[in-house]
Parts: C-alpha cells; structure tokens; sequence
C-alpha cells in the first residue's frame, strides 16, 4: 500500500463521515487511491465497545456488496469464510410446515452476515493504509459546503476543526451531513416511517445445533405480520419479527407473548423457548423503519452522501448494504472516468447513481402494499405471490436474479421488469391483496 | 371583544409563530376565543416596511379562504372590496386569439388579491383584539416540545425567551418550528422542487385604463412553458412566467427576451412594453416552487403545524392560501368539539387535515406532468385538456367546482373524481401528453 500512498505530491484529504459499514468500506476505497482519509465517528470503536448498540444484527450479504469488498481485496477471507451461506427461503406455514424456494439458479445463495463482525473488520482494513486515520467521538456539528470546514463535538464539551477537498456523508439514515443540504434551494428530499416496527429475537442452539435448518432465510408470511430468522455462525439465530406499531402495543404481558405466538407463530415457541419469549420480548421497544430518498447527492465539488445517509431503504428487499456498498464502487468507476476531479466527478455520480437508489428504496417499499380495503392495514404480499408463482412455474424468476445475483443496474433491472404495467395492475389489483393474482415477484 | 377575551381566569398562552397570511388570521381565531395570543415574526411589520421582499404578489382568493375570513368577520369589508372578481380564465393562443372558459356555475368567480394589502389588513385585525400582542423582529431559534419553551433571536445578537400553551407554527414552507418535527422519529416528510422556476413582470396600465381585459384570469398556455396575469387594483396585471429554470439560464440578454416573447408569447409584447420587458427579465432570478408534506402535524399537546408550514403546495391549482386559511377554520371547529383541550384537538387535527392537505398537495402537482418520452420534461397539461374539454361538453365540470367554490373536503373531492381511474390513465396515457386525451380537469 506504500506505492498508492505515495502516488501523489500534494495528497488531497477526503474526509468520510461515518464509520459505519459504508463510512469504513468507502475510506478502503479512497485510500486505495492515494488520498489522505481522514474517518469521523460519532461513537467509540465499536471494536473496543462493551456493548454495541443500535441496527439489526445479521444482514443479507449478496453479488453487490462481495463486488464492493472484492474492490479492495477483502471479499473472502475476512467476510464470507465468516458468512453462512443461505441458499433457499423456508416458509413456514401455521401449521408448521415447511417448505424451501431457492434463491436464483441452481447454487446461487445470499450469505447471512453479523453487522458488528462486519464493521469491525472494514476499520480494521481501513486503518492498515498508511493514509488513513479513524477519528472516533467526533460528533459533527457543523461543516461548511463552500471551504470543506467542519467543526466536531468531543466529549467533554469541547471542540475541534479540521478542513478537506471532499467530505463523504456516510453517516447513516439520520445524517448529520444531510442536515445542510436540506437547507439549500432545490434538494429533494423525503423521510417516510412506514406503520410496522420491528423487534429482535434469539433462537439459542439446541444441543449445540442450529434450532433448525442452517443454509435458509426461515420466513413465517402472516400478512399483516412476519418473522423472519437468519443464522449466525455461533449457531444462533435472529429472529425478526415485523408488525404495526399498534399491534406490538397491544401485548403487555408474557401470557400475551405466548397467545400471541400460538396463534401467529407456534411453531417457534418450542423453538425460541417460552420463557425467553416472555421475557425477551419486552427487552427493547419495537424500532421504527424508514425510508430516506433525496436529489442531488452532492453540493457543488465538495460534499457527497453514500449509503443509508442518500437512500436509506426499508429491509424487505434485503438490499439496504449491497446498495451501500455498490455506491462506492459506482463512485470509484465515476472517479475513474473522470480522473478524480471532483468537479466534474461529482455531479455525474448524482446523475448517474440517483435514479438507481430511487429504484431500490422504491422496490423495497413495493413489497409492503397498503389495502384500503381493509381498513388500511398494510400487507406483505410479496411472499405470497412468490410462493403462488413459484408453485406454478417452478421455478424464481429472472428479476429477482437480476437485482440480488448481479449488478443490472436497479433501474434498469426496474424497466425490464415492465414496472409500469406493474404499477397499474397493482392500482387495479388492490382490492384482491388476500389472494394478490398479480405480479408481484420479489423477496427477501 | 372585551368580553370574550374576559372569558377565562387563567387565560391559555398561544404563541403563533409567523405573521404571515395563516399566522395573522389564526391569531385572530385564537384571540377571539380569549387566549392570551402572542405573535412572533422573523421580520420587521410589513406595515412599517418600504420594501416588501418575497413571495408572489397576487393570490387567488375562492369559497374556502373566504369563508375562513367570514369566521373573523372580515371577509367583505377590507378584503373583497379591494379584490378584483375574476369570472373566467382567458387563454391567449400562439396566434393572439383570446377564449374565455368560466369559472364554475354562471355567477361564479374567484377574487384577485394583493397578498401585501391582505396581510396588513389581517396584522390591523389581529392587533385590534386586545389580548394579542404582535412581535416582530422575532427570530425563532429553538423551542422545546415539552415545556414550550421558546428562544428568539433579536436584532444585534440579543436573545429572548418565551412560554406557551400552545406553540402554532405558521412560519411557512421553510417553516423553524418545522425543524424540530424532523428530529423526532415516526414523523413523515417530504419536499420536492419542481424543474420550473418562476418570474413576475408587471404590465402597466395603458392610458389610465387595465391593458388587457380585467375580469379574467389570463393564460398563455404552451405545453412546457406558461405565462399567466392577475389584474391588480392599480390597473397592472402581474404576470407570472413560469419555465424549467434552464430554459430561465439560457436567455442572458435583452434581444434574447425579446426574441423568446417573439416565439411564445408575441401579443404580450407590446401590452408588456419591449424595453421593460428587457429591463424587468433580469431584475430577480427565477424563484423556486416546492412541495411539501409531513405527517403528524402536532406534537403531544403543546405544537401544531398550519399553512404552508404544514403543506407548502405548487402554484397550479390556486388553492395554497385558501388550504390554509381552511386550516384556520378546521381547527376552529376541533377546539369546539374537544372544548379547547388541547391533548385532544391536536391528535384529531392531524387525523382529520393531513388526508386534505395531502390531496390539494397532490392535485395541485397533479396538473405538472413528466413526459419521459419527450426528454423527461414536464408539461402543463391541465389547460390543453380543460379547453378541449369545455369545447367538447360546453361547460366546466363538478370537480373544479368542489374544490374552488365549495368547502367539501379536499380527499373526498378527489375521491369523487374516481382518482384512482385516473391515476391509472395518467400512466396508460403517459405518452399522449400532447394530445391528453385523457381525463384531466383541473385549473387555476
């Protein structure tokens, strides 16, 4: 890494808000070229933290984001030998049954990753370029677009400021970035919490075994409701279970929990184990999930916004981080193309890359359809059709491959997929979301 | 008005932030039910002011707006007498031919007001309660949601704070109260700038007399572009030029005005003047038009949003100022229901007036269509359809009339225009803009 280091004179310094899967990943890639990256964390170094706070634990890690990792020569080793690999979706029935609809063509599979592993390990490839220095408790408060300043917050009350040719907003779905470009003429911007919240729940090992099948996105379709269980390498797994705001507030006791899941999900009972049920169910309010699009990503050569901080998505499309991901290797294609003037760098990756993510945050949202018809509530209907569909033809179709097994661009993928007659059969379609005849072909 | 502002005791403290057109009346609304009222104002009165800067200067006033006036007893006095009556549309062809198409039932017509003259007159009511108190030069800096607490900043760097009851953001589409709605979680938002931008020029009166004919509201429809005047009390019209703001960039000299009118809008040029139209093209850049929208409106007990603050809506459709001046009338009639209990009527205003807001939101947007077969741009296409279809049927249709000439509720108005088949149009005639065959009619 010497060499890169060293490619320029005067080194141009990037300063990458954010230490987060994204923040981290993207210093990999400036360092790569030769900037001298300087990373800004709110929080401590999740690697030295006690206990790590906030989002999902386990993520579906797919051809995207191992292209992303590849990029700076960490796919393999440090990621994916630490991956489960899931292969196909189990559906569970309530009455227990079970049945697998694979993923893509015959040995293609997404790969059940732990975010904290994940993390850790890009700052810790991060921080072997000689380039780069991660900054943590450095909370921002304020930066300007026209010189590159930025003023942080330390603990203690005090403060520090630092200058940079390029400030990369990777600061995540409630960006401190974010916060100017609101300020400004022009900038589109939108925030849309959706009515489900979402909680986690741990199924332990059974006689130091995976509680069920290993190599399966576990999924429990309810409609309204669902779960969904991923695994972890320690033989545990995530359960996650999504449902409206209202609903979660309804159970207050453990006998509650319990009723509950005899009526929605009884298989998992014996499974999660009811005395965990009862009392892990009300370790942590339900979360809310968002939804953030916004145009421009950028303010004139000086700032851009990456990942969860430009198009934050709702999960039910599993591409939240292989979007993220995919931002830093389009931007480095852009860089590439442009001889890393960020004049002209910039403005393109806005074009170019906008529409994409648009797409994604909108595919994701597509899943989750509003049916007045029955007094508003909101259904998963993708699941439903995935499994009618794939009963019928046998087999997944070619755009589900196309968004999770390659990197068709996700408009484009969109377009292909005649999302327009979709559209409008949705439109006319809404009354029949029970039995959703439609073409709804998507996934987790 | 001794009398109702002697009603209570311990009389309420309602601080509406914003003197505005909604902040003015709604300050007039609390006043007359005896709360204590306090207004804050960022500028200095209007009254006192030598230039006013800012937004348009005419409005659109119809039933909703003044039906709020009504309610404050101030509708014909100050208000409709110095409005201008405008009966009909007059659309002027390429050509120089003019057409009229009314407006509604036979009688019917919408006022032409001076947003200026209208917002003192509304500052001088507000003032004549005793139990208002009016600050200008009142810069709201932060305020708490829990206490209602607020902190104003004050000419030379001074600073003031202030407690209320109730904090009423009426502080328009860039609305300060609005920003700490963002910071909490579950609330929706959204802003979208549109491609067009707009500009104002004044056409003088021609020997003492109006230049063209007044009781009209005149357009110059021409697909992409268009040009519209609203007759004022002086015998001006303003005329407002609204155009994609690259098409604003590529005119930078006076022949190059001259010669876009030449195209476009030929027989404005001698009722304009050529050398002002030279000279007035490049006195303000183009504005800016967005749309906003948010969900909830309100804060526990102690913040609601109103006006633009709360819906910020493109100029299309005429109805920004009468949806809030509804707001005003909506909320007025909640207090009634819930006996001023704030805890109550905040929740139930948003329940009810987010639906309504989101509609006129829509359907003023609704109007502007993107043609992606024509290079994305947008379209005015509400005109085209509206003169071919008042050839075609001899009159103007129910819809227009709800939403101008009656208060039925902004969602149930579009309910009743079978929106959902229309949607479904819009997408299947997407490509036909030109020739808009299809189903929309709306107006200014």
């Amino acid at each position: 890494m010497e060499e890169s280091a060293l490619r320029r004179e005067d080194k141009k310094v990037v300063a990458v808000v954010g230490a987060g899967l994204v923040g981290a990943l993207n210093a990999c890639f400036f360092a790569k070229r030769g900037f001298e990256v300087e990373v800004f964390e709110t929080r401590e170094d999740i690697r030295k933290a006690k206990v790590v706070k906030g989002r999902s634990i386990n993520l579906a890690l797919s051809h995207r984001g191992r292209t992303a990792l590849k990029h700076v020569g960490m796919e393999d080793k440090q990621i994916v030998s630490k991956g489960i690999p899931m292969n196909a979706r189990m559906i569970h029935s309530l009455s227990g049954k079970q049945s697998p609809i694979p993923y893509g063509k015959k040995g293609q599979y997404i790969l059940s990753v732990d975010r904290a592993n994940l993390n850790k390990e890009l700052l810790t490839a991060a921080e072997t370029y000689p380039n780069t220095k991660l900054n943590f408790d450095h909370k921002l408060q304020d930066w300007s677009a026209e010189t590159g300043l930025m003023t942080f917050a330390r603990p203690h009350g005090s403060k520090t400021q630092t200058q940079a040719d390029l400030i990369v907003g990777c600061d995540g779905a409630f960006s401190a970035v974010r916060k100017q470009f609101l300020r400004r003429s022009r900038f589109n911007y939108s925030q849309t919490y959706i009515p489900h919240g979402y909680m986690e729940l741990t199924m332990r090992p059974r006689n130091g075994e995976f509680a069920m099948k290993p190599n399966y996105l576990h999924i429990w379709p309810r409609n309204t409701f669902m779960m969904i269980a991923l695994p972890n390498l320690d033989k545990t797994f995530t359960c996650t279970l999504f449902m409206p705001f209202e609903e979660f507030e309804k159970i207050s006791t453990g006998d509650e929990v319990i009723e509950f899941f005899q009526k929605y999900f009884p298989d998992a009972i014996p499974l999660i184990g009811a005395a965990t049920l009862r009392r892990d169910y009300f370790r942590l309010p339900a979360q809310a999930m968002v939804s953030v699009k916004c145009s421009p990503y950028h303010i004139g050569d000086k700032c851009v916004l990456m990942g969860d901080a430009a198009h934050a998505v709702v999960p039910f499309y599993g591409q939240g981080m292989n979007a993220g991901f995919e931002d830093c290797i389009v931007f480095d294609e852009i860089m590439n193309q442009f001889n890393e003037d960020f004049s002209a760098v910039l403005p393109e990756y806005s074009r170019v890359r906008v529409p994409d993510d648009h797409a994604i945050a909108d595919l994701a949202m597509y899943n989750y359809v509003e049916d007045k018809n029955y007094n508003n509530s909101y259904f998963f209907v993708f699941i439903n059709t995935l499994i009618q569909q794939t009963e019928k033809i046998g087999k997944n179709n070619h755009f589900d491959n196309m968004v999770t097994f390659t990197r068709t661009r996700y408009h484009v993928a969109v377009e292909r997929w005649h999302w327009q007659d979709k559209v409008i059969n949705r439109g006319l379609l809404l009354g029949a979301v029970g039995a959703a005849a439609g073409g709804f072909y998507l996934l987790i």
